[in-house]
């Protein structure tokens, strides 16, 4: 979903192909092209594999970036960026799963994670300030999930992180992740189907 | 160790210290800066924070970089090092862990992993090329635990990966390097330590 939605707003167009996602199923591309992980999303541009979602999203925005770029300028800006990335892939992801094979008990972590990126979000309309940027591709595909959490441990976003819910509003009314994103509650269907819940 | 020697690497002075890391006795400027995680290591830049080794690696090549480079210029070549520094972080400390909390019974993926890292550097002198770079940066502190590998697990290093052993001699007659490394024994006891291994 990052991958798919940083091309189409950097205007690049892209050939999008499903992989299996079954281990033993990985296909004769997947397998050559990320020798390493045979893991998607794998980006090929000329020939050549670029691996990780975030490493993409990176790579678009240098090759492609122009007048609108996702990541800020600035060092500093650009590090912060980076790191809240690293903080929802391996922070916000591992509660998730917790949250979810823990049938919605174990959600005090998650909560404290989302509000801790409510509380970086502000009163920007986007993670990056005025402009759709790097955070923001990073993070919104979480929100598919933000319906699923409420049904399933009960989370209530709006009285926790209603800015939150502001901004994956905001997000959904761009067509880049509209196009994109699944809606929440067919993506809570799936979850539930994989973590075995009734 | 990746921080300090990248500094070296681009000749900016800084000032080094040292924090407890017990979870329960990080310090209070600790907390400050990165109030997320509480983690180190942490660069203060004009008083701003920069979390995360790899993150802050980056954050020097963009700020320090002049003639010399850690990252490549080339955006496919960049992507490559992102790649495989992940791989490090998240792969090869994984099988690391493994490895040592079996006692050195769970070799063969840490022994598959540094294959592929030897695969990846082959004839080259660095990682980069004929410049020592990010990559090297970020996999040189691992060697300090080479020794531990060959003590621990029986692993034949100078066998499984020759050019890996000759790249780690290459980096520590680097005063970056040789400067901040500890020395393979000393490491060695420090991990039978944590571990409480006899």
């Amino acid at each position: 979903m990052r991958v798919r939605i940083a091309l189409r707003e950097l205007g690049v167009p892209f050939e999008y192909a499903e992989e299996d996602l079954r281990v033993r199923e990985r296909s004769e591309l997947v397998r050559r092209m990320n020798p390493a992980l045979h893991m998607v999303p794998i980006l090929i541009h000329h020939g050549r594999p670029v691996c990780g979602s975030v490493n993409i999203v990176d790579y678009i925005d240098e090759v492609w970036g122009e007048e609108t770029r996702l990541l800020p300028g600035d060092p500093a800006d650009r590090a912060d960026a980076r790191f809240w990335a690293d903080f929802v892939d391996h922070k916000v992801f591992g509660a998730q799963v917790r949250f979810l094979e823990s049938k919605g008990e174990e959600k005090d972590e998650l909560v404290e994670q989302l509000k801790r990126l409510e509380e970086v979000l502000g009163d920007k309309c986007f993670f990056s300030g005025d402009n759709f940027g790097f955070l923001d591709v990073v993070f919104i595909p979480f929100s598919s999930m933000f319906y699923g959490y409420e049904q399933h441990g009960g989370i209530n976003l709006e009285v926790e992180c209603p800015k939150l819910k502001r901004w994956e509003k905001r997000c959904r009314e761009r067509e880049s992740v509209s196009e994109v994103l699944p809606d929440g509650k067919v993506q809570y269907e799936l979850h539930k189907k994989f973590y075995g819940i009734e």
